[in-house]
């Protein structure tokens, strides 16, 4: 059994437990879910269809692309149905024999209008879109990743690793001056090692502009690394799963202010270290972090951390808010990345990936403050 | 008056004529939006409402950025409310005293989930979530690019066309041999030239990849513009205005088949040009070039094209499904991009960038297919 098709036994279970007769999964430009990825194969741009009798069929943009990563049981092409998700959930309902009247369950970001549209479609369907669905039980599934999936990040880890050796190497050897010539060479470094390219655009924001938590642009032709604060946010994305690390580099003679936040910036780093571990609340440990900087009147701008996978931001999220109620299990793999942003002294963020294991937490990245 | 007030300025009357209170634009990482770019300049991560009294306010993630980016009256940050758009909303309903039981106007997209709640929570409000309501307007007013945005697009299609002709000569000279070279170039060359980065992932694909619409990985170390039939896809973004364009390299001695996908391309492109006329419906020129390629027994997997502003895709489509009821106008900036695709010989794309002026079709970009 493959393990796309595992996963899939997983969810069929799941289905029969909650009575849902059909489950759509929908990556397409509008909305993104890599669920479709992670069931299948497919990369992007495809309906997928679970169905409870135990079908998946494929219903991909591309169909020669699909022939060839798509792992599921029927390949349906969406020009067949126009390219529209209407035509392919009755062409779906037809051929699976769905009986009538029986649950299909939509994804929970569903448009209101297109669920409106759906329900009067298949009126004689139950249409279901929920926020604790299946769609939440595979957000469930994917926090926790599996021995193959953990393989793949010290895989990562280890590139990711290579790379932040290498760039402190090379902006100390002065080969890398601006934030253009930083960004090529991650694009460069990562493909040479077989990367599929990175989890998102690199945010290289030298002295002028770190006081952005996501600098935009992302990065331009400017200086990198000269004088101040210099921030560089990356990913590796390598087989569909992505690394999320951030350096600081800080040259020159630093005012109070920028190394005061150098300095509680590592050890916010260091103190949510200290908190990850198998039962500890997700919250617990970003109300901490903000308690911490908040000693020092200071105050962190977004959230502590997240999960990574086959999305740069995905479950569990280590945010401090009321409604955040994730708990940290062996075999999740996540963010700490506490950052501090000054109009004119500009910002540091230190980042590494966390994987826990029965044995605690392994910090799989060598981010770093490098000081120049 | 700036820019971005002149435009608030026709949605502020819009609203008075809809009788609408409150419309909020979101630019999430859940959804994006550039609409709140083209009202106020901040160019992601905010929300922004408009009021019927002629009041415009900004709610940034980044306050920093916000300070140097976002024209709007008033500035409020989104960590105030807990990143939390119902918050948000509830703040911006007190701080202006929008009238009890008023019209609130809320993105088309909103998830059916979001929608329920909203209207929960806002129950002393009128929520309205609908199709052809002032997000629809906003983006009929974006499809028809006025003085200032037709004058980017020249400056756009200008170093756009650079770019291809140095593509070209690097090409032909054997100094770009892979797909990581060709992405890297174009990454490099746009910087150089003041853009804000690319309009979306360069797609290089050598002759091993070009049988995919839109090849996965986007690009990889392999060889690209070796024998047989490559693709590629890229487009520059400056100030926020991205150009489309798609080249085809074809090297060595053809198949029957190739050849032929070539000429059918570049025919079906000059076919679909000839009929760029104010008046013409978006959907007769996509038909056209259907039916243009059925005579040969081609089938084009995607659409013709697509418009082309803050977005890389936008208003209008030249698709020519039967809901398309686009019609073209003096002032749309919009891409004509024929493509044939086969499991063994490999695809072919030509792709251009068009404005349409009061004195017809004007080809901005000079994309080509490239024999070698």
């Amino acid at each position: 059994m493959t393990v796309y098709e595992s996963r899939r036994q997983r969810l069929y279970d799941w289905m029969a437990q909650e009575n849902i007769a059909l489950a759509m999964f929908e990556d397409t430009e509008s909305r993104r879910d890599p669920a479709v990825r992670w069931l299948c194969g497919m990369p992007a741009d495809a309906l997928l269809f679970l169905s409870v009798d135990r079908h998946s069929i494929l219903i991909p943009w591309d169909t020669n692309m699909a022939a060839r990563m798509g792992q599921a049981d029927i390949l349906m092409p969406y020009n067949d149905f126009d390219r529209q998700a209407e035509k392919a959930i009755r062409g779906t309902l037809d051929y699976l024999k769905i009986p009538l009247s029986s649950k299909v369950e939509i994804p929970p970001v569903t448009p209101y209008l297109s669920f409106l549209r759906y329900v009067e479609l298949f009126s004689d369907f139950d249409v279901i879109c929920r926020k604790n669905g299946i769609h939440q039980e595979v957000v469930h599934l994917r926090s926790v990743k599996d021995m193959e999936e953990i393989a793949r990040y010290r895989k990562i880890a280890t590139l990711t690793n290579e790379i932040i050796d290498l760039l402190e190497e090379q902006v100390r050897a002065g080969s890398l001056t601006t934030e253009l010539e930083v960004a090529l060479f991650i694009e460069a470094e990562s493909r040479k090692r077989g990367c599929e390219g990175l989890g998102f655009e690199t945010l290289a924001a030298g002295p002028a502009r770190s006081f952005g938590i996501h600098a935009f642009p992302p990065y331009t032709a400017g200086a990198f690394a000269s004088a101040g604060l210099s921030i560089l946010d990356f990913g590796l994305r390598y087989e569909g799963y992505t690394s999320d690390v951030t350096m600081t580099f800080a040259r020159g003679t630093l005012s109070k202010t920028q190394e005061n936040m150098l300095i509680l910036v590592q050890q916010a780093h260091d103190f949510a270290l200290d908190m990850v571990a198998s039962g500890e609340h997700c919250r617990s440990i970003g109300l901490a972090v903000e308690a911490f900087f908040s000693k020092s009147k200071k105050v962190m701008p977004h959230n502590l951390g997240h999960g990574i996978g086959l999305e740069a931001h995905e479950a569990p999220s280590l945010r401090s808010g009321d409604d955040n109620d994730w708990v940290l299990k062996p075999g999740m793999v996540f963010t700490i990345e506490p950052g501090l942003y000054d109009n004119q002294a500009g910002g540091c963020r230190l980042e590494d990936d966390i994987l826990l294991t029965e044995a605690g937490a392994e910090v799989l990245t060598k981010s770093r403050i490098v000081l120049l």
